[in-house]
């Protein structure tokens, strides 16, 4: 296994860096070979501009064409093609973070913004009749897995079915859906931690363990099973889900796994 | 009135610059004061670290329990203060800014992990057997508007109640309710255009005139009616929806609009 860990956190010390720093131990000591893209120790810059993309920024600036021209030619930043080339090597692309304001810190949504670029992440793969473009299921990153490690201060309750929030699969499912699923990659169930802002050191040992656990049976454990979008379930172009195909009062995000 | 518009686009030629530059001088023609806080022409800093908090940021550093010494003892930075200083001289802000990769720009999520600092934004009010703090209707920014004013490439159809990428309403409920309705503000429906990838210089009048007949009728423009937390329709302290308050079928996100 070749894994690549995502990690967005400031603080060395904190329970996001910890879990990450376990994820090496654990993966590397079963013989996996493992990355680390650490964003903050890296500096990593979360802003989308023209510099990101050479000469090959217009005026005016385009993100959409410019990011994809610069990536044809091999002139975007050294940092965004190290990324890329990361995620390439990978087959598995293991996301550290903490959620904050229900999402994921800017440094790592600027990783998204300026890594995912325009031919790279989308964009890719033609549109007919029966196909919208390599996508959802399909394109660059497709046959990796990918897995969220968010760790939540708020208790387990209120990200429930009925919690205020609103459920955690729908807070992150345009992270996984949106962000992950759309480039091809495979979504595993994330590991989420709640009612991290009352841990304390003693309730480190059960979550460690639950986290060597999912490590260790990544390689067995099923992807969420979201609908590709060129294999019959969607209007082309409309990309509608076809009548019928849900269970019964399903609805919302929830329409798009089968 | 006074608004503040935060805006997040690096190009000033672009559709959402336009739409910026249209509100203020819409809003300034009515009458009314605008500040705006264009984060790209500002430089804004879009990452959380120590250098925030002056002499609170602890070692080890905890963004929460810093970020409120920081703001209780005055010592955020100054583009942090002039942020939250804005918000309390506004009754109305504005947000422009294009949907990427189904949520905000790095940029602007990192103004919001940075402004919206404990005790400014969160950590408000105390916990009682009918409190659970003062949020989501309750806080600092409270009896103040918000307004999302937001670009997607893709077509409708595909940010309907079937659609691919899940409803519009939905890919904003993480924002509109938990990092806006959280600290007071309520929230009038978004304006959204959709299918921007394709626009052209033809379409921008019909665009324009939405959006004025947008900003000209904020007045009387309803807000999205999310539930308050203390007032009833949740149990505290595990703010679960009480059951049968909603109308049959509803699920997800939606349970938590009356």
């Amino acid at each position: 296994m070749k894994t690549l860990i995502v990690h967005a956190h400031p603080e060395p010390k904190s329970l996001n860096s910890s879990l990450k720093d376990l994820a090496v131990a654990t993966l590397e000591n079963a013989g996996h070979d493992v990355l680390v893209s650490d964003l903050y120790a890296m500096n990593w810059k979360a802003t989308v501009d023209a510099a990101d993309f050479g000469p090959s920024a217009a005026s005016p600036l385009q993100i959409a064409r410019d990011s994809g021209r610069a990536f044809d030619a091999g002139t975007l930043t050294p940092d965004v093609r190290a990324e890329q080339e990361k995620l390439l090597w990978a087959d598995t692309i293991i996301f550290q973070f903490p959620l904050w304001w229900y999402t994921m810190p800017a440094i790592l949504k600027g990783w998204v913004d300026r890594v995912f670029t325009y031919h790279f992440a989308y964009g890719v793969g033609e549109h007919s009749d029966t196909k919208y473009g390599e996508r959802f299921g399909e394109g660059t990153l497709a046959g990796r897995r990918a897995l969220l490690s968010v760790t939540a201060g708020g208790p387990e309750s209120h990200y429930a079915a009925r919690g205020i929030n609103g459920p955690i699969d729908d807070l992150l499912y345009p992270i996984q859906h949106g962000i992950l699923y759309y480039p091809g990659l495979e979504v595993l169930p994330p590991f989420v931690r709640f009612g991290t802002d009352r841990m304390t050191d003693a309730d480190y040992p059960e979550v460690a363990k639950a986290w060597r656990q999912r490590l260790l049976t990544l390689d067995s454990t099923e992807p969420i099973a979201f609908r590709p979008q060129n294999f019959g379930d969607y209007a082309i172009p409309s990309l509608q889900l076809k009548d019928g195909l849900e269970p019964t009062g399903r609805a919302g995000f929830g329409l798009h796994v089968r």
